[in-house]
């Protein structure tokens, strides 16, 4: 493990902990739950985030929107998930699958930022202005879905200029083929490092005096 | 078919047509060949793009960063893809490798956008605001590498409010696995079409009467 | 008067009509009323606002961030009307203040853009991809201030590719010299047309087919 | 002089030190030789890149789009500036007045951004990209004119999130008012520090040792 991870200028972000997407009974879980199951996605999850708390690393809270009466309707044109999400109400607000999952609220310094409309969560938001506001250069991706928001997110933040660490099992996605390609075709290509929660939380740990 | 293009609103989005990615003893053509050839690449490129300007549908050069003496050497965290091309030197500025493939030269009212550092075109560039002095709100994505510069390309346009086609057989990749990243895991969650050369220039021949 | 406004391509940006900007009671209300008042700004409002509606010219509200518990407080640097509003707590969110002026609610088909953390409404929100979302090309700016959160959203338009009208009477500013700066000094470098109220409203009777 | 600059996070911006705006002879220079005698413009110019070079505090060349044949010509709606220059041929490519001032040559570890097409340098060009390479969250603005391109790069590098320096002395405008407007008016609405190259050049001297 060779990567070092400054607090001063280090945030985990967050991406998507609805309800919806990892509590049981949530409306995307039954699709998500097997790969979840198998890497261990919410023990690592609440690894990651209390090693970021404990480490004086920020926690940065990515949500998706959540859908509101209307959304997408007049659209000239919404994309494929935005009209799916129009029939599906995923993610609805004030609703319990629109929460964020109980183990996982927002907290002493953590950060909420805006809703994204699509995958990535510097699109359209405030993350970029508040990372800086922090003093961030390098960001760490955990959440929902590997090769959508959390694959778009990574890809945003490498192009606006930030270091980016991806981990492999603080994330699931629908099927074993689509972990595969966030991970071993696409991630090498722009991410920086791509780690498992066990050696990142130990970087944590070890904080910049490691080198 | 059901997608209908106004050459109005249309723009073809040509992403890297290098002769290290195109031609035979170009870099990283060895890496493309193979893909490249099954899918017919440069007779579809040269499809579209005349498909394109004969039904007035303006054509939009995306050209990577053409490497240059110095690149990446005093910054603090290139990505993979930089510290590669910072050895290798593909597309270096100045050489036949970072000329544009003589099929694929500017041409009439073709314009040529800012090189993107990285894999989208349209971070760090004047794409978006080009776009939008020519009235563009759909891209047609063509070019190279199916799931690098073009898939980042397609979720940024997404992202930014464009209606997003990819074809299917105007791209490449290194392997087929990332041929179906691109086009079956990938490019249905954000892009609004994923077709063929046959279809799009169909398309693009019937115009916006075609409903 | 030759600008000419399509409905299908035109929006009008409302930028800030809260209470404490637009009423009597407002906490900036004070700073604004003289120039307010000589310029008849709240007519002029609900007549472009009107004339919009009446004509299907979308409007789009444009909201500063109101005002929440810790705003600012642990930023590296926020700016000096940032720290100001940390004191004053302008807009508050949950208060009279920091709601939009009873005249100016949303209504129809208006959309709501996300709140802007600083001066410009495009910063840190949709607001572009929204615009895109509906086709819009050319932007009409009215609301508060002429030389802070307009004439950002102004620049900001302008560099993003859009055609920017301000319109002179249906803004305010503190002091005379600040709508001189605005108007005659900085919006002629970068504003496509400087109008009034009564030339607007003609135009957007007329429609695109007044050339 | 309560700011202080510590060079692993400050940054230098030159904008458009063109020929054609500082040097005798320029197409510009007529326009703006009175208020850059006045405010010894060049000096300071030479004062603060030299300062910034010594201290370790990097220095970024800003420039402005250098006129090349056919620009703006099938643009749907260039900004006035644009047109005139399409007249007028301002930072012509190619010809001595689009050539940077002798004295303000890049050099060393000096960076080159990207052309910007209008008044911000950060604009459809990679200057946040670049600043981000190289760790800087500070950025002291000098160059022409001050209502203008400094006004407009220091309206987005605060809308960015970075901290921003104006120097009174080192820029210059058209008319005395403009000078005002970008100084007393509307730089303090969102500029952090607005200050003057004998105090800038000391605390770059002190460095961050000063407090």
């Amino acid at each position: 493990m060779t990567d070092v991870y400054d607090p001063a200028r280090t945030a985990i972000l967050l991406v998507d902990p609805y309800n919806d997407f990892l509590s049981e009974g949530g409306k995307v879980w039954p699709a998500v739950s097997r790969i979840a199951g198998e890497v261990g996605l919410l023990d690592h999850l609440r690894a990651v985030v209390a090693a970021g708390r404990e480490n004086g690393v920020r926690v940065f809270f990515v949500p998706h929107r959540r859908w509101r009466e209307g959304d997408y309707e007049d659209w000239d044109h919404p994309n494929p998930t935005q009209r799916r999400i129009g029939q599906s109400h995923t993610f609805a607000f004030g609703t319990w699958g629109g929460e964020f999952h109980p183990d996982f609220r927002p907290a002493g310094t953590d950060v909420v930022v805006k809703e994204h409309w699509a995958q990535s969560g510097f699109a359209n938001t405030d993350l970029d202005f508040r990372l800086k506001q922090h003093g961030v250069t390098h960001v760490v991706l955990i959440g929902l879905l590997a090769n959508t928001c959390i694959e778009s997110t990574g890809r945003f933040a490498m192009e606006l200029g930030y270091h980016v660490t991806l981990v492999r099992d603080a994330t699931a996605a629908f099927r074993p083929e689509m972990m595969h390609a966030a991970h071993e075709l696409n991630g090498p290509t722009f991410a920086h490092s791509i780690t498992t929660t066990g050696e990142l939380v130990q970087a944590l740990k070890n904080g910049p005096t490691a080198t």
